[in-house]
């Protein structure tokens, strides 16, 4: 395999082309363990005044030595300087709250850009900034999106694991808001090791941190559907792992492995075909009379039949519809009848980025992955007054059973079409959904989190 | 150069890599030329009730045959057997402004389906459906976002030329709706021959549709910014060919070329450095002074200083912030402080897809592109209660001289990584600033429409 790949990729035309699509050497991604410490080297903090403070004192308080770079001395290089003498950098956060005009993201990005050199295998560039509003006046508009457009080309640029990801702040949203800073230690973290070039939008101050980082999800109850095998097998050792309770559902001939899996978590099963009208009931019933409470739902069961549209059926088309997108509807309108569940409850469903960019061959999935986001920010409303979340995560190429199935060249040019050259593990998904099934996420709700290495793929 | 791509693509793993890629044979798109017919071929409208009624009659109003296919015969594969017979379909026209649920895309996406062989090169799928609201219950939410999966997804599959797009109505606009018309005229025409797999929304009935659609822009005055060259020169050129009278600004070193232009173009030229802090009223004191009104404002001017962003310095950062993006600010102030100035006006700037994907090397330039988008949206709001509508369009890969200066293999690649299959021209970004430009797109505002072939850069 290495023999095809290096022979096309290293001499003439071959070579031109691998690098203008960035296909060379991935890295080993850097990834959450629980206990280890959140970065390998301290943090460049550049940006002042309290939000920049408040952002210091956090990063402290999590055993992050904190370097200070004022954006108004940008003229001076001192952070290259300092990373020639000292570790690598493991991250770089630039607090933007306060920028009004677009010309005011000169001096704090190319602060950045001198510290690059600095920074860490596996290391993380992160913005914090305001969410654009229409109601904004233009130049403060053009500033606060003028983020996006310089952190995504920015993560593009990063080599050997780095990610470049950011946290946009509604309005009245202060920067050391619980979910604020939940959403800066996920993204430091090795949790987001698979996220890159991605915006978390932080709508409220809801929530609060955990007591213990490692067990954000002590004492919930977590359902995740398709739980039997691969990302959702990956899902439910991750809740656990973080502390839930979990409950694995999967379709009765999955039996053996789902209850292997509800073994490992120290979980129940439960057999269970989502389709089926009463499933949101069964699911319920089940929650309460073995544990008590369901606090976290996972829509994760989901099932492709590809075919060109041109050669479709009805039958691969509804199907797709109806396990993908309308059983989570059933599901959700049952679960939201119920006085036991919705007061902060957390649902997560697994979208896809074939559902935000199209994909050839996935008519009947892109539609019901575009349905599962457009029905989570429907559900994100409802659940607000409740103080419940809803989300979507979106993974891009991810290595599981299904892709090791693919043809040899379609699976290698797939996996390395995106900023960190490689696929995405199981397990990076689950964290993704662990986090936003956290309370420390609790005001993080109706976001679409890609988790795709930046793949190139986009509406 | 056909013979290296040729000789790479054509067996081995280049193919595979190649048919992974998608790079194969592009076809000469349909391009509009004033008087044609906008279709060459009749359209199947999919859908029925009132709404495909009124589009089946704007559809032979415009000369095009409609033939019907309601969604509920989706059983009968009659539309394949027609197009085996007679002339190929220019158009295939989805009206489902009337889904509720995710099941309701079934029968006219697989009636769709059956259509497609019958479509004619240049061919057009285009739906119409109602924007996604976080206030629709989330079943109908899950619906509407559906289309936007599925078309997406569709339009991938399309080759020889057709493309795919949607028409967005927020939740009081008719199907008839003056924008949503002229929306529809836009997309069947060649006039869209490079937009692919985009949407747009209509999000008022504001406007109407012009006495001659081959002079939309009959008695207006629009000024275009960088006119000298390229597209700006495209630009200037369309909107005059639309009846506009042209006010084509570029800075003094581009003299001559200016001078050409404006003289093609019949208009006026104005030598002008628009970072000047009195750029907007030097246009406004020459639109009044030599043309007594202003209509439209193309905001085309534009630099790039390329850099990885470790190697970038202030100069290149601010000058192209200052440029792309300060500079228009500063002129739509000067424009909207005016009284001569809003009342029906249209805005529309070229923003860029690195401003929405990120592009490596372009941090600045993605910045002030990412700016334009933010300004637009909050610009429309403010124009909104005068008439007036702010809109972006964002080029893809267009073959300028820029892109010619490219190293070979770069650009062969570049190019191709769309669904086209090649790179737009200067002509097909001025066609869709010109229908932005028009009182046919007065119900669509703070909208970004990508003129990219489906290039595969996204979020």
């Amino acid at each position: 395999m290495a023999d095809k790949y290096t022979s096309l990729v290293s001499r003439g035309w071959g070579r031109d082309v691998a690098k203008r699509l960035g296909l060379p050497q991935p890295v080993e991604l850097r990834r959450y363990r629980p206990g280890e410490a959140i970065l390998s080297g301290p943090a460049l903090l550049i940006g002042s005044g309290p939000a920049a403070e408040a952002i210091a004192s956090a990063l402290s308080s999590w055993g992050i030595e904190a370097r200070r770079e004022g954006a108004a001395d940008a003229a001076a290089p001192r952070a290259a300087d300092d990373g020639a003498r000292s570790p690598k950098l493991g991250a770089i956060v630039l607090v933007l709250d306060g920028i009004e005009r677009p010309e005011d993201l000169s001096a704090p990005l190319l602060a950045a850009g001198r510290a690059l050199r600095s920074l860490a295998p596996s290391g993380r560039v992160i913005t914090l900034s305001r969410r654009a509003s229409t109601q904004d006046e233009p130049s403060l508009g053009a500033a606060r999106q003028g983020v996006e457009g310089a952190l995504r080309s920015l993560a593009r640029e990063l080599r050997a694991g780095a990610t470049g990801n950011g946290i946009l702040l509604a309005e009245d949203v202060p920067v050391d808001a619980p979910s604020v800073l939940g959403a800066l230690r996920f993204l430091l973290s090795g949790r987001s090791a698979f996220v890159d070039g991605q915006f978390l939008t932080v709508g409220t101050s809801a929530g609060g941190l955990p007591a213990d980082p490692d067990r954000p999800l002590e004492g919930k109850v977590a359902v995740v559907t398709g739980a039997a095998r691969n990302i959702g097998a990956a899902i439910a050792k991750t809740l656990a792992r973080d502390g839930a309770k979990v409950i694995a559902v999967d379709i009765p001939a999955a039996g053996e492995s789902l209850a292997q899996v509800a073994n490992d978590v120290r979980g129940t099963a439960l057999q269970l075909d989502i389709t089926r009208r009463d499933a949101g009931e069964r699911i319920l019933e089940h929650a309460l009379g073995r544990h008590g409470r369901l606090d976290v739902v996972v829509h994760n069961a989901g099932i492709t039949r590809d075919k060109l549209l041109a050669n479709m059926d009805a039958a691969k088309w509804d199907s797709v519809i109806d396990v993908n997108i309308a059983a989570q509807l059933r599901i959700n309108e049952a679960l939201l009848a119920s006085e036991h569940f919705g007061d902060r409850a957390h649902i997560v469903s697994v979208s896809s980025t074939s559902g935000i960019a199209g994909n050839r061959g996935q008519t009947n999935y892109a539609a019901s992955k575009a349905g599962v986001i457009g029905m989570v920010r429907s559900t994100a409303a409802r659940l607000a007054a409740r103080g419940g979340t809803a989300n979507a995560v979106a993974p891009g190429f991810i290595e599981t059973e299904m892709t090791a199935r693919m043809p040899f060249a379609t699976r290698e040019v797939a996996r390395r079409l995106n900023s960190l050259q490689q696929g995405g593990r199981p397990q990076d998904v689950a964290e993704a959904i662990a986090f936003l099934a956290s309370d420390g996420a609790s005001g993080i709700s109706g976001n679409v989190l890609r988790v795709c290495g930046q793949n190139w793929m986009g509406q």
